[in-house]
C-alpha cells in the first residue's frame, strides 16, 4: 500500500500532467532508451507544426530580433514553446510546474502593449523563459522536489507568501518583457548532480535517454536541450548550471555571487554564506547567454536585492575582448589559455579528454598560446567546498525531508542522518581557509603572466566541467571538477564541443586509477552507452569576468562550429 | 608586586617612548586635563619649528602636490611629521609602534627615485601615513592592544611571519609612494568606542583631554587631529572609523566591504563574514580621504586580495555627483537629503541635536530638499550588528586576553566571560534577518524618490556617529547610532560640522528619557565638561557609493566652513 507521501507526490505529478492540453499528449508510452535513445531533432519535431519548428528552433537572439520588432507575434512564439515543452515533458520528465494559461495571457498583454506602442516592453519582449523550480511565481507552487512543500510555502502551509510572492528575479524578467511558461525539475535539496526526486522521479538527458540531463538545474538542460523554451535560469552551488549545460550541449554561465539577484528564491540551506549559491542564464548559445545576463543587468538589480553588487554590464570589457580577438586572427597570438587536463585525483573519461585536445589544438591553430594549468590543489577547493555543504550537518535536507517522511535519494551529497552542525569558530576557520586557498590560486593566476607571452595573465582556462559526459544514474562519483569554481567564485561558461563517439573514445586499458574515486570513475565509463552523449566543457575566468567569459565562448564556440563544418551565424556574437 | 602581564606591558610602553629621539622629548609631565583641556594649535606647536608646522599643517592634497612635483623632500616632510607624531604620543597616548628610522630610510630612497627618474613613484609620493595597529608592516610589530601578543606574531611565538609579513594595504601604500611612519592604538579587541588596553593605556582626545578620542581606530583620530600624520586607515565593524573621525573633527570613510583589502592584517574574530569589518580612510579634509581611496584603487586590490570587489574608482560618479551640485547653486534644489534628528531610542546631546540643525538649514539655505528619515527600525539593525559581533560567544577575546592573563577592560562590548558560541543554523538564521532588514531598508530608499521632488531617491543621510560628542570614559553607552551603518554595508563620511559650546547647548531640563540606555546617555551630557569638544556627523549614502559621498561631504564641508568664516580654498574637492 502506497504511503502517504507517496499517494501526494503520485497526485501531484498526474496534476502537472493534467495541465497539458489533452491535444499536445503522447499517447502511446515511449520506447525504452535501449531502443530510443536521442528524443532531441526529428523524434520530437514529429509532434510539431513546421511553423512551430521553425520558431522553437530560432536561437535566443533570433527570436528577441522577430519579438522586439513586432514580426512575430507574442502569442504565437509562447503557443509554440509551450506546445514543445509539453512534449518535452512527456520524453523526460523536465518540467515541475506549468502555467501555459497564464504565459498566453501574458503574451497576449505584450501583443497589445506593441499594437498601442509601436515598441516593445524591453529586451526580452515575448521571448519564453523557463525557471528552475526555486523561483517564485504568483499564482504557482514552488516544490524544489519535496513532497512536503506540496500546497505550502517552502514547506509552510500557513506562509501567506504563498502563490503571492514573486521572487526578485521574477520581476526583472517580466519588466523585460519575458514570458514565463513552466518551471522545471531539480532534485530534492538541489545538492546532486543527477535531477531525481519523489515527485517528478529522474529527469533523462534527451540527446541519451541511458544519462542523466544532469543536476541540479537539470530539467532547465534537458527542457533548452529539447527547445521547449528559449532560455532559462538555473542556480550553481558546485556545477549546477555548468553540469546540465555541459550534459545537454548547451551554454550557461555561473557568474560571480552577486550579478544576479537572488532574492525571494526558495534555496536549500538558506542564510549558508561561506559559499553562496549563484543564479545562472542557459541557452543554446553563448549569445542568448549573453543577451539574458546583460538584459537582467540592465534592471539595476543592486537596487532591489541587497546582496547584488553594483557592477553593471561592461561593455568596454565585451569590446576590449572582441578586440583582442580581432587582433589574433592576423598574424601572432593575442590570447592565451590555461588548460587542464587532468587535476591529478580523478581521470577524465575519453571523450572529455578528445574535447579538451580538440579546444586546445583549435585554439594554437588560431594562433593562441596555450599552457597547462597546475594550479594550486583542487582537492584542497573541493574539499572546502564539501565542508561548507555541510555546515549544517544536514540538518535543513532532514527537515525538508521530514515534513513529509519521503525517502532521502542516495544521489544526495548531504549528511543523512544529519551529524551535529559546525560552530562560529568552525565555520570562521573555514572561511580563512578558503580565503588562503582563494590568495594562492590568485597568485597563481597572476604569475602566469611570466609565461603567456602576451603581457597578461592567462584570459581563461578551458576545463572539464566532469569527469565525463553526462553521467549513468548513481554514477556521479567526483563533483571536484565543477565544485572548485565554486570556491574561487570565479565566472565560468560552459561550451558545447562534441558528442561522445564509441568509435574514437575507446577505454584506455592501460590506465591504473590513483585512488578509488578515480577507479569508480574509470570504470563507469562504457563506450557503448556513452555514444551520442554530449560533450561540453568549461571556460573560466577570475571573479566578475563574466563579459569577457562570455565573449570569450561565443568565439570558441563558433570556431569550433566553423571547424567541424556546422557553423551558422544566428550562434555567432551578438 | 606587579604581576608579568603588568610588567610586560610596561617594559612594551616603555620601549615604544623609547624610540623617540631625546631631543623630542617632553620634560615636564602634562598638566591635568582640568588645567590643558586642548593640546591642539598652539600647544603642540610650541615644540615644533615654523618650517615643521608649515609642513604638517598643510592638507593632504597640499602636501603630495609639493612632495609629487619636487617641490617639498619626502624627507623633510617625513622628519616634520615624525617629530609632530611624538610629541602627539607624548600628549594622548596616541601611538603603539614607532618607525621613525625606517620612515626615513624609505623617504630618503623616494628622494633619490625622484633625483633619478625627475618623477614621483606614486600619488602618495612622500606623504606619511598612519595606520591602526592590525597593519602588519615588516620588522615592526603588531600587538593590537593584546599584552599576549608582544613578541609574536598574533599571539603565536612560533609563527614566521612575525616582523616578515606585510598587510596587502601596506604593499600597496608602499607601491603608491606612501612613508609609513608609526602604528596607532586601539582598544584590545577592537570592539569599543574608547581607546585602551593594557600596555600603551587611555588614548585621550588632544581637542578635550576630558574625553576619549574615540575607537577602535582611535590613535588614528588623536594623531591626525594634532596633524601627527597626513591621514591615515584605520577599521570600522560598529563605528570605528567614524566615531573616532567624528570625535577629532576629521573626515572618514567607511566603504562598503570590499573596496580596500583587508588581506593580510589582524582582526578580532577572524573569519566572521556575517558583518565584515572594512577599512577606512581617515584626514582633515574630505579631499585627503578621496586622494587616499582612490590612491588605493589605482592598485587594482580586487587582484591580489580574493574578497576585494572589482569596482575601480568611478570618476563619472564623482563627476555626475559634481554636476548635481554646480546646478543646485543655480536657482532650484538638485540634491535631496535625508536628517535622521533622533533614532527613537536614544536622544544626542545638544551639541548633535545643534550640529544636525546646523547642515539642516545650511542645506536648505542652498536649496536643497532636507526629508526626515524615518527608516526601518535602527534597534533592528543595531541588534543585528550585537548579535553578530557575539557569534563566537567572546571566544576569540577571551583566548587573546588569555594569552597573557591580562585583565579585559569593561569598555570592551564582547561577552565576558564566553558564553556558548552559535551554530551554523542559527548563524544562517540571523544572516536571513539581516538580509531582510537590508531588503526593507532599500525599499524605503528607493520609495524616498516619490517625496524629493528630484526624480530620484534621496542622494544621502545625515546623521549623528553618536549620540554624544566625544564620549566621557566609561560613559559610551549606545553604538546604535554608528552600527547601524555596519548592518547596512553603506557607505559613510564623516563630517566636522562643530565643537560643543557650552553657552548655547545647554540641558534640556523638560526631557524625559524613554527607556534605559537613554537616560545613562541623557544623564552622561555636562556642557562644563564637553565645552570645546568636536562635532561631526555622518553621511551616508547606499552599498558603494563612496564616490558620491565623498564628493558631497567634500561640498558640505566645504560651505559649512564658507558659511562660519573659515573656509579655505586648500579643503576644496579635489
Amino acid at each position: 500500500m502506497a504511503t502517504s507521501w507517496e499517494i501526494a507526490a503520485k497526485t501531484k505529478r498526474e496534476a502537472v500532467l493534467d495541465l497539458i492540453p489533452k491535444e499536445w499528449r503522447i499517447q502511446p508510452p515511449l520506447p525504452p532508451a535501449g531502443e530510443l535513445r536521442d528524443v532531441t531533432g526529428s523524434y520530437i519535431q514529429q509532434f510539431l507544426s513546421p511553423r512551430e519548428i521553425e520558431i522553437t528552433e530560432t536561437d535566443t537572439i533570433g527570436i528577441v530580433q522577430r519579438t522586439t520588432t513586432g514580426e512575430w507575434t507574442a502569442v504565437e512564439v509562447t503557443k509554440a514553446f509551450c506546445h514543445r515543452a509539453a512534449i518535452a515533458h512527456q520524453l523526460v520528465n523536465c518540467l515541475h510546474e506549468i502555467f501555459f494559461e497564464a504565459a498566453l495571457a501574458d503574451a497576449k498583454r505584450l501583443d497589445a502593449y506593441f499594437v498601442e506602442h509601436k515598441r516593445p516592453t524591453g529586451p526580452l519582449h515575448g521571448l519564453p523563459i523557463s525557471l528552475k523550480d526555486q523561483f517564485h511565481v504568483k499564482g504557482v507552487e514552488t516544490t524544489m522536489g519535496y513532497v512536503g512543500w506540496i500546497g505550502t510555502f517552502e514547506g509552510d502551509k500557513t506562509d501567506p507568501r504563498r502563490f503571492e510572492l514573486e521572487s526578485e528575479l521574477v520581476r526583472e524578467l517580466r519588466a523585460l518583457g519575458a514570458v514565463l511558461h513552466c518551471k522545471t525539475s531539480v532534485p530534492a535539496t538541489l545538492m546532486s548532480g543527477e535531477t531525481i526526486n519523489n515527485i517528478i522521479e529522474y529527469t533523462w538527458n534527451p540527446k541519451n535517454r541511458h544519462l542523466s540531463c544532469g543536476g541540479s538545474s537539470g530539467g532547465e538542460g534537458a527542457l533548452i536541450a529539447l527547445r521547449g523554451s528559449a532560455g532559462g535560469f538555473g542556480t550553481d552551488i558546485g556545477g549546477s548550471v555548468r553540469i546540465p549545460a555541459a550534459f545537454n550541449g548547451l551554454y550557461g554561465i555561473r557568474p560571480s555571487a552577486g550579478r544576479i539577484p537572488y532574492l525571494g528564491a526558495a534555496n536549500s540551506m538558506d542564510g549558508q554564506i561561506s559559499l553562496r549559491s549563484v543564479i545562472g542564464p542557459l541557452a543554446s548559445s553563448a549569445s542568448g547567454v549573453k543577451l539574458l545576463l546583460k538584459s537582467v543587468l540592465s534592471q539595476h538589480p543592486w537596487l532591489y536585492d541587497p546582496l547584488c553588487v553594483e557592477i553593471p554590464w561592461r561593455s568596454e570589457i565585451e569590446e576590449h575582448t572582441l578586440d583582442l580577438i580581432q587582433k589574433s586572427s592576423s598574424s601572432q597570438g593575442q590570447l592565451a589559455f590555461g588548460i587542464m587536463y587532468d587535476d591529478g585525483f580523478v581521470k577524465p573519461h575519453p571523450p572529455i579528454t578528445r574535447a579538451l585536445q580538440v579546444v586546445a589544438t583549435l585554439l594554437q591553430k588560431l594562433g593562441h598560446k596555450v599552457i597547462e594549468w597546475k594550479p594550486p590543489s583542487h582537492a584542497t577547493a573541493a574539499e572546502l567546498a564539501s565542508t561548507i555543504y555541510g555546515l549544517d550537518g544536514g540538518a535543513d535536507a532532514s527537515k525538508q525531508f521530514g515534513l513529509s517522511g519521503e525517502t532521502m535519494m542516495p544521489q544526495v551529497i548531504i549528511p543523512n542522518p544529519p551529524v551535529p552542525p559546525k560552530n562560529a569558530m568552525e565555520i570562521a576557520a573555514i572561511n580563512i581557509a578558503k580565503r588562503e586557498y582563494l590568495k594562492l590560486y590568485m597568485d597563481y593566476w597572476n604569475d602566469t603572466a611570466a609565461s603567456t607571452g602576451t603581457g597578461r595573465p592567462i584570459d581563461g582556462v578551458i576545463a572539464p566541467v566532469a569527469p565525463h559526459a553526462a553521467v549513468q544514474p548513481m554514477k556521479y562519483f567526483y563533483v571536484g571538477y565543477s565544485a572548485f569554481v565554486n570556491t574561487l567564485d570565479y565566472s565560468s561558461v560552459t561550451i558545447p564541443v562534441t558528442e561522445a563517439d564509441k568509435a574514437v573514445d575507446v577505454v584506455d586499458g592501460n590506465y591504473t586509477p590513483i585512488n578509488d574515486t578515480d577507479r569508480a570513475v574509470y570504470e563507469s565509463y562504457d563506450p557503448e552507452i556513452y555514444h551520442g552523449a554530449p560533450v561540453g566543457l568549461q571556460l573560466m575566468g577570475r571573479r566578475f569576468q563574466e563579459e569577457k567569459m562570455l565573449t570569450l565562448a561565443g568565439y570558441i564556440g563558433d570556431e569550433l562550429r566553423r571547424a567541424s563544418g556546422s557553423w551558422s551565424p544566428i550562434s555567432s556574437q551578438l
